[in-house]
């Protein structure tokens, strides 16, 4: 089979065996954002020399404004439930590198459990091809990203869902507050140090909406030197975003999930706050899409 | 005398006299931050037919980049330590209308109380005005703005400043984030029950960097109107504001200072949580400049 995931900024494409074991795999820069009016053109380019029946997409391309919008399963919900609500797409007949082909869209994953509802879509996949080796029990997993997603897991479903916007701001910040106008143009090489004071300061601070103003004072009084600036304000938002996110831990593994160079500093982060981490790499999406698969007898 | 509030992006002028009362005033768009290189034209230019020989000059006109780079004072300070930090400025000959008169700038006051510094220029001003009204003992001021600051006075002294960058985030995330994609482009009216909505999420949250999500779903998912996902973002960033602001409030008046219409919303969030409020307006500023000048003796 062939598991897509199709993120807004990019596109991962595993070829699969019987097994679920990974024999192939594609990456491009062609995310559900870029693609508009063109899902089926970029999809057949990519898979035309993989002869696999079966195609399993999740993420984006299944968003309003994708391919397909797929609705949201609700929480609690595990691998069955989401199987459930996989639909099946037709990719319509001018692409002749699809003709044949079974196409299969995992649905989001939705938690209303509040007034402020929280929403994924990709991460449910991830988390659904963790969910072996997670085992019976509460798990705490978090994919960290422009918007971080925690999950709360136990026994198989997930129970809660929260959105932290960490990735976004840090973007909006840097690029467009007065906190921005004192920093070199492009990101230098994490800094330590100034990440390590952002995180303590923001765990140690007031409301994140105060301790930003700290950013413009440590320019203001040398504090830290220009370069450092970005690192301390990463280290003051995800500090903030783990304060917030931890305040009902009470111990245990975080799991996380991902491969780039943010997953890092959640790791020195969550470490320098004595939170056990274990890391899983991004092809977990492979995995959950192989298993939704098997549970819809696909 | 005249007392010159020269803000970032607005200019007032109060003409008083010897008692220390308003009998003219003028204001105009000039801010600090459009007026670098000329700020000895445009001050000629609005003072050409007021004769008095004093002026002082508080705010942003005092920053680096201003028309005079004025020290901090440093916290605790009182009225007495901003007029010792009061500098004369020289106009230069270049402008008649000011010539043979004195120009006296406030410095602007900084709290070096925590690792993360805190400053201020120009709400230094605005409290000096107060002092007399507030007489001995422990107050907290609020003034609303871009960059909110909230200052701790004991028996005339300013003792703690914390600025919260509220008002710019709302900017940045209504312009350029997620959030905003699904607003319309101008802020309508506020929306009361959506704003209501947002304090009460935003005190009862998690972090304000989870929270923020809470926009984006209630777009998705119909909880609020567009038109009153501004004012849910308001409300949601003001709860978070006054959560952190107020964890040391042991009860008592908060003073409100300012005039325009975001005090409405700091009032009704601050009224929603049983804090009393007592609002004034920003013609303090020409008081404190008023009071510092006889503090300094001019």
């Amino acid at each position: 089979m062939i598991a897509v995931d199709w993120g807004g900024s990019s596109l991962r494409l595993y070829r699969l065996d019987d097994a679920g074991r990974i024999v192939d795999r594609r990456r491009s820069d062609d995310g559900a954002l870029a693609c508009q009016g063109r899902f089926g053109q970029v999809l057949a380019a990519r898979v035309q020399d993989w002869d696999d029946r079966l195609i399993v997409l999740c993420g984006m391309v299944g968003a309003r404004g994708g391919w397909i919008e797929m609705p949201y399963t609700a929480c609690p919900a595990g691998l069955d439930a989401l199987a459930a609500g996989m639909r099946r797409l037709d990719p319509g007949a001018q692409w002749p590198a699809l003709a044949g082909r079974a196409l299969w869209c995992v649905p989001g994953m939705a938690d209303h459990g509040r007034d402020a509802a929280d929403v994924m879509r990709g991460e449910e996949t991830q988390a659904a091809g963790l969910m072996e080796t997670l085992g019976p029990g509460t798990h705490r997993l978090c994919l960290p990203g422009t918007h971080s997603k925690w999950l709360q897991v136990r026994d198989g479903a997930v129970m809660r869902i929260s959105t932290a916007m960490t990735g976004e701001l840090y973007g909006l910040l840097r690029r467009h507050s007065i906190l921005g106008r004192t920093m070199p143009a492009d990101d230098p090489a994490l800094d330590a140090a100034a990440f390590d004071a952002g995180l303590e300061d923001g765990r140690a601070g007031e409301g994140v909406l105060q301790d930003l103003f700290g950013v413009r004072t440590a320019a203001l009084f040398g504090r830290f030197v220009a370069d450092a600036l970005p690192s301390y304000l990463s280290g003051l938002l995800i500090g903030h975003e783990l304060r917030a996110a931890l305040i009902a831990h009470t111990g245990g593994t975080v799991h996380l999930l991902g491969s780039d160079a943010l997953l890092e500093r959640y790791a020195r982060a969550l470490a320098s706050m004595g939170v056990e981490v274990r890391r899983h790499d991004e092809d977990l999406a492979a995995t959950g899409m192989y298993r939704l698969a098997r549970a819809r007898g696909l």
